[in-house]
């Protein structure tokens, strides 16, 4: 540990407003006075994207040299957290090699359309697969001394209207699915600091809500961290920085520093506020400095075998009629067709756009691999050109002399970025043309495809021998896509959110991405799968599936309450010829449930490598607080009392054994109220009784012989006693009610 | 007119305050010592339900005979406002007849869910549909003396709850779809009363909401009639009294009256406040006093003959394979099956329940009309009975001994009721056995249904020979049914709501029936057909369907815009042989709106009698009011310029004709703002121009470069210019961006 810095009542309230505020676009102010280094915050997630000196104004210039790992998409697709702590290392080390504090990632914001601009910077449509994976990053980052920035805290799930949209969420849905994996993050892996988003959430800016930067994030989940604002997300200084806000970047020219100084001034802030901030600030670079190593250097070659690596394993391998893996030694003429095998598509554009330290194909890297294969190669269709003929034409010779043609398919570059959002789901016109006429010429055609969003494939998978989803795969993808083909890696890659049939059937289709500076989040609870699962929706591939060269069976599922949860084992066997890993997903629904829920939500899942012939018993458990919802009536996490049924599945629609635990819940018995309605009272095993011989006898009688016809009283059942009360006639006045609430009440304490 | 009441400036805050509660069940209170009486409010809304003496405490018992027209859900699908407005005459001099002021009616909530139990009571899932029923059915209830009561206001939508559930709406569906109607009537038709609902909007009681009660209703609407809550409805009378309700309903026994007596002793109340409502409740008994007729009586039989010739009208030939008229010249060998063709379902239960003068059945109507006709009948199944398969095994010995078989199927008296919503669409399943026997023993099977709410048809719908939609018909209904089978009257109904396939497709299936106390009406604007079309998603029968015994061809559509609106024309002709009368539906779409809009929406429509190889030229109005939208970001009904789409179809499904035609609207230049973003500035016909002068030169010089990169430009066009001033080495500072506003909303003016 370095010598320890000073405390912000060492500091003037310049000092202390500088401190919390930016020096440049990718720096943290110091103050030389008393030894304050500044540190760098450099863009991620999935490389160190330091920008050179002089970029541009809005600071997504060059940079220098990284290694471009899978961005999220991919990385999401692992279904593996400890591979993902791997690759949170190697940033790590990268960002420590450049000098570099904090890295601005995770970002697991959920993907809540398939059209946002930005989805292939997050994770999942799934809050627990988010939150593990992002965890995992966090974890394998900060075991380097360098610092996460968990984002976009939160809600920024679109990027029209980024900067003032207000995303309208109720509270439910909002932690359930927008929070849940932020809050499994803070709570499990502390990150140094979370980055709030530009949107604001029911109608309050993200950088200067006090519920959120505060109650929720410090009060509740305990995050001891700093708050830091996305890039200019900042709307009112002094209000941020009452509402928990820590440190604005990036440098505002002193302007809204000043704004701080002022109201410190005038009493407006207290200068205590402004003190807990620059502590923070100061806590950071303290972190920071600890960290840092001016030595550190990783080994480019290594990250480059890495990023191959988790490349082969984020590839999902969506259909496959026995096309796929070509055997390198059976002489089989090959086909390459698409611009993309020669020119990969591999990262998304915008704020995570990394220089890579090397690049490969997928055209060399098959070449490379391809033993007795011959390989020959047309284009296909021109990147960023007009619609070509004569490259159709080529191709379809070349796929028609070939055993099988591998057609690269994928979404122009342009297409998605950060910035903006899709409007569509649909590949170039002129690719899915190029693909009708290979598929006319050669039936036997395998499908690569570079996407960072989920395209539309309805209109041709069916045709398709195979489909290899390699969504963005970073600088070694080339190579990935080469070891999948030839079959030197087995693919184990899952989808991490649904491909559906049409834009039309996606969940949040309605309202996305909104008017008038707010999007109604409609859907609620049931974003992605849930959605699908609830309305009984046919999907085109769904959440969770991919496929592998060899097949697994599951037998022997149990599932036990402990202590801890949920504990689910389940014994996965190898049933093929050939190594593979398989991820087995859990699944639990409540029937029955006193809450709106969906059918079934993702709770647990293992990723684990099974030798051919093999068998592995596994264990995943799911903590109680991931089994719990969000009661709206009590705003509290609740673990339901019931019977749950625990599903495992090699995806959420191919569910392989279930079986119903009793589950032992945290719910107290709930108290009555004024206008608790008649069919609360009746149901209510304290106030059943009571209402019942008040019912029987005297004033009531004449209401209790009505209640006993069943229509009469399914029709009175939703009325609030209190209404009751107030009718002519009524057996049971204002006074009497208030006197059976105390009394059932007492009665529901004592028993608790 | 009768001698003048006098004002609540002759009345002690006592006798106010009991003016405006119930003396009653069904009366209001009197002051004797003035000479106001009371005056009888009772429930419509398809009949005159008024309690005899000593009924029981909830209002539900027992009430004296009057003609049981059919209930609103078979009144919407006539589509005819002309027709309508007769039943409301006849309700009227019922009413009158029975010493009734105010008759509580029309009912005309939304249909947002085919599971509300209510929606029997309810028009459409349509506003501009349910607004132009309603406004007739006021008209013609009013222009016998009797006053209206227009309810349930506003969005209470669903049983379930009901008296609690808050009801969370967006402001532009809350205007658009639940408001809109109610707008269109107390506009159009001047309701004597309007009726506050149960439910919560938005978290306040409806019964308690100034926005609600006061600023739309009145000062938006101009509405000068008087609020009377639901029975039952007050949650705080005080607080509702402040809000613009006037009238709380039933008695509550004093209790609450005594509460305004000490409000405005302490002060809490202006005594203002209860001077205005007394007042509008002294209007109200004025207008009844002078409505009322003493020796006024009503002519059963003619009312039992508009009963049957409304029901005749509602009926929606949903199928048809030409089975249907049935020639009763023809010696037809008939099997009626089905306890309900003998003992009919012709109400809903609840408030709305009346005791009819009489009650036909479709069997002995049947047999009425038979001609030369062969009628046997088998009960099939027994209401409230169990299963019995030797009803199933006599009912098959009909069908097959049978040239046709009509099956009578419908969902059973206790499935649907005020007081609580259905959890499924399913007919009962000893009724679809049934039909599944019959349709086994002979194929030619015309199914009769009877169902206050729709249910799922599309198990077997695709093998009935035909469909006809009987919904709940009142007492008259089995002769109309007897008339559309035998082709007395040749039907012409048409769905006022979509039946759809399944309920998992419903808009509202994930929020319906909400919980905690709130139902998120997260399908927005999208409603009933809006939804299905937007999402291109399949229905069984669509909004606006109905076949004839005739055939129509539509030629000649025009559209042109004039000072009160669109004026469509359109020529209707009658290709077939037999007098007909089709429902020309005009539907409006704004493609490339400004706005979130439906595919299409209703705007307009038109009932019309055809003879047989005539045609018809029918020109409906479209005023500009039910152009616009409501705009969210100004808060306001818009009309949009630019090219709107008109179509007329015979359903939304069975479109016609279309015509492109330019529309002038009504809105002016925006004015920018310090947070409108890039994108915005430059779209903009002044900003565009300015800021482009201030990015060609000097300090904007680098970021006019910058943005003529086309990706960089549609990354950043979402950057608000006042956070783009905050970045280091902006071009534009704070200040100069004020400056820059500033010019361009004075341009702004200068052009308005």
């Amino acid at each position: 540990m370095a010598t320890p810095l000073p405390h912000a009542d060492a500091l003037t309230a310049e000092e202390k407003a500088s401190l919390t505020s930016g020096k440049s676009f990718w720096e943290s102010t110091g103050v030389d006075r008393v030894g304050i280094p500044s540190i760098y915050l450099t863009d991620g997630p999935h490389g160190v994207r330091k920008q050179r000196e002089g970029g541009d104004h809005l600071g997504i210039g060059d940079s220098v040299p990284a290694t471009c790992f899978p961005p999220a998409v991919a990385l999401g697709s692992t279904w593996d957290p400890q591979l993902l702590e791997r690759v949170g290392n190697a940033l790590g080390d990268e960002a420590k090699a450049e000098g570099v504090g904090v890295l601005l990632g995770p970002g697991i914001n959920i993907k809540r359309s398939p059209l946002c601009g930005r989805n292939f910077e997050y994770l999942s449509e799934d809050p627990i697969l988010s939150g593990r994976l992002g965890a995992a990053l966090v974890d394998g980052l900060q075991a380097r001394g360098v610092g996460a920035s968990l984002k976009h805290f939160a809600a920024n799930n679109q990027e029209t209207d980024r900067m003032r949209v207000s995303a309208d969420i109720d509270e439910r849905p909002l932690r359930e699915i927008y929070l849940r994996g932020f809050q499994h993050i803070v709570e499990h892996s502390r990150p140094w600091t979370v980055m709030c988003s530009y949107n604001r959430i029911n109608g309050v800016y993200a950088s200067e809500d006090p519920w959120l930067l505060t109650t929720v994030l410090r009060d509740e989940w305990g995050f001891e961290g700093l708050v830091v604002s996305d890039w200019g997300a900042v709307n009112d200084r002094v209000r941020a920085l009452v509402a928990g806000l820590d440190l604005e970047m990036p440098s505002s020219n002193g302007v809204t520093d000043a704004q701080l100084v002022a109201a410190v001034a005038s009493g407006e802030l207290d200068e205590s506020v402004l003190d807990t901030a620059a502590n923070r600030v100061i806590d950071l670079i303290a972190k920071a400095v600890d960290g840092a190593d001016a030595s550190a250097d990783y080994d480019r070659d290594a990250h480059h075998a890495l990023a191959r690596e988790v490349a082969g394993r984020s590839i999902v391998l969506l259909k496959n009629d026995g096309i796929l893996p070509i055997d390198p030694t059976a002489g089989v003429k090959i086909a390459v067709i698409g611009e993309f095998a020669r020119t990969p598509r591999y990262q998304g554009a915008g704020s995570s756009q990394i220089v890579p330290t090397r690049l490969d194909n997928a055209l060399d890297e098959l070449r490379e691999l391809a033993g007795s294969s011959e390989i020959s190669f047309a284009p296909g269709y021109a990147l960023g050109g007009a619609d070509d003929a004569g490259l159709v034409d080529e191709a379809v010779g070349v796929a028609a002399a070939a055993d099988v043609a591998v057609v690269f398919l994928g979404l122009p570059g342009e297409d998605e970025s950060e910035g903006f959002d899709r409007e569509h789901l649909e590949l170039p016109a002129a690719q899915t043309a190029l693909l009708e006429a290979v598929l006319a010429a050669n039936p036997r055609v395998a499908v690569v495809l570079s996407n960072g969003g989920a395209v539309r494939l309805s209109g041709w998978a069916g045709r398709a021998s195979a489909i290899v989803e390699g969504w963005l795969l970073g600088q070694a993808g080339g190579g990935a896509i080469a070891d999948v083909l030839f079959g030197a890696v087995n693919p184990s890659g899952r989808l991490a959110e649904t491909i559906p049939l049409r834009l039309e059937d996606t969940p949040a289709f309605l309202d996305f991405p909104g008017e008038a500076g707010h999007v109604r989040y409609g859907e609620g609870l049931f974003v992605g799968y849930r959605y699908y699962d609830s309305r009984d929706a046919a999907v085109d591939f769904p959440f969770g599936h991919g496929l592998s060269y060899t097949t697994f069976d599951y037998s022997g599922l149990t599932a036990v309450q402990s202590e801890v949860g949920l504990e689910v084992t389940v014994t996965i066997t190898n049933t093929g010829d050939r190594v593979g890993r398989e991820v087995a997903q859990v699944y639990v629904g409540v029937p029955g449930s006193v809450a709106v829920r969906p059918v079934r939500e993702l709770k647990g899942f293992a990723s684990v490598e099974v030798g051919a012939g093999a068998s592995r018993e596994v264990t995943i458990v799911i903590p109680s607080e991931d089994l719990a919802y969000f009661d709206s009536a009590s705003a509290a996490w609740t673990v339901e009392s019931g019977d749950y049924t625990v599903t495992v599945g090699a995806s959420l629609r191919d569910l392989r054994a279930s079986v119903v635990v009793p589950v032992t819940g945290d719910a107290g018995l709930a108290e009555l109220k004024i206008d608790s309605t008649l069919g609360e009272w009746l149901k209510h095993p304290i106030g059943g009784q009571i209402l019942g011989a008040a019912f029987a006898q005297g004033a009531g009688a004449e209401m209790g012989a009505m209640l006993a016809d069943p229509a009469m009283l399914r029709m009175a059942e939703s009325m609030p006693l209190n209404r009751v009360a107030s009718f002519p006639g009524s057996p049971i006045t204002f006074e009497q009610l208030e006197q059976l609430v105390a009394v059932v009440n007492a009665q529901v304490h004592a028993a608790s």
